[in-house]
């Protein structure tokens, strides 16, 4: 299974692809791509929308993940954030849609626990997780790629669960 | 000059396309076309975006716009409505970029102001006048349309305006 994690932020917006290998005796998490998308303040939003669609279309077609996860909104923002928040998630969503990819959605809670273990997981927290999970060499320098990173750990871990469950059943 | 303004809603977005015609001694304002997407309940978030964006799409190509205007955002809403109505401008705001279309941004007690006169205006009385400028036999059925209409009127009384002051100068 490869997942397609998205970090949508007004600065930055993460990506991350994470894969999962099952050579092992258990399957292993492989980090395939991390970045992240900077919309440059001298741009007018429609541009930086534009190119925030574009570079998250190139990186889907190019990883052809099986899903895309995507972090539920943060309601604490205030309506002015929340509007800017949505006109990026809105072009991310579209950009999924367009490739029929299937997509999921998973809240800020959900995601700190699945990769900490606990829902109010400091960012250094999941940061290092992601690392450590990933085998990666070092935490990764852009926060918004490692969070892309921790979302789509998130979607991987939810869909082994519900494999479980169907084993179980 | 040809004007499409687009009234984003997370229900309805509504769209307007009205042109100036100097054939006369004042320029006259004519309604080309006018029409609300409607984005059903039964479909996923990422399905109604990216209907939004190809029917906006469709229209935007079929009219060929000089300009596109948009309501600026109303931040008295809550959070939660905000941020879905940010997801539903942000791909209108990315139609409008991907066809290197200029985009203007109005201010809804702007609009009104243009419209009728005053900005505290009620929306049955901005109907009233969308309809009256634009010689409609009746006000338009679809109130989102009849505001996506007032939109474009704006853009253009704005124009108008600017071009005035100009000559003065």
């Amino acid at each position: 299974m490869r997942v397609f994690g998205i970090d949508c932020g007004t600065e930055f917006t993460g990506f991350g692809v994470v894969e999962t290998c099952d050579s092992g005796r258990e399957p292993r998490l492989i980090m395939k791509a991390m970045g992240a998308i900077r919309l440059p303040k001298s741009k007018t939003m429609p541009e930086r929308l534009e190119q925030v669609f574009n570079e998250l279309t190139v990186e889907l077609e190019r990883w052809q993940p099986d899903a895309v996860a995507i972090e539920e909104v943060f309601y604490s923002v205030n309506a002015k954030s929340a509007l800017k928040l949505g006109q990026v998630r809105g072009v991310a969503l579209l950009a999924a849609a367009r490739l029929r990819l299937p997509l999921a959605e998973y809240a800020p809670l959900k995601i700190k626990s699945s990769v900490v273990g606990y829902g109010l997981a400091k960012k250094e927290q999941v940061q290092f997780m992601v690392a450590r999970l990933l085998d990666l060499a070092e935490v990764p320098q852009q926060a918004d790629a490692a969070d892309a990173l921790a979302i789509a750990i998130c979607h991987i871990h939810t869909a082994e669960t519900l494999a479980l469950q169907g084993i179980r059943q």
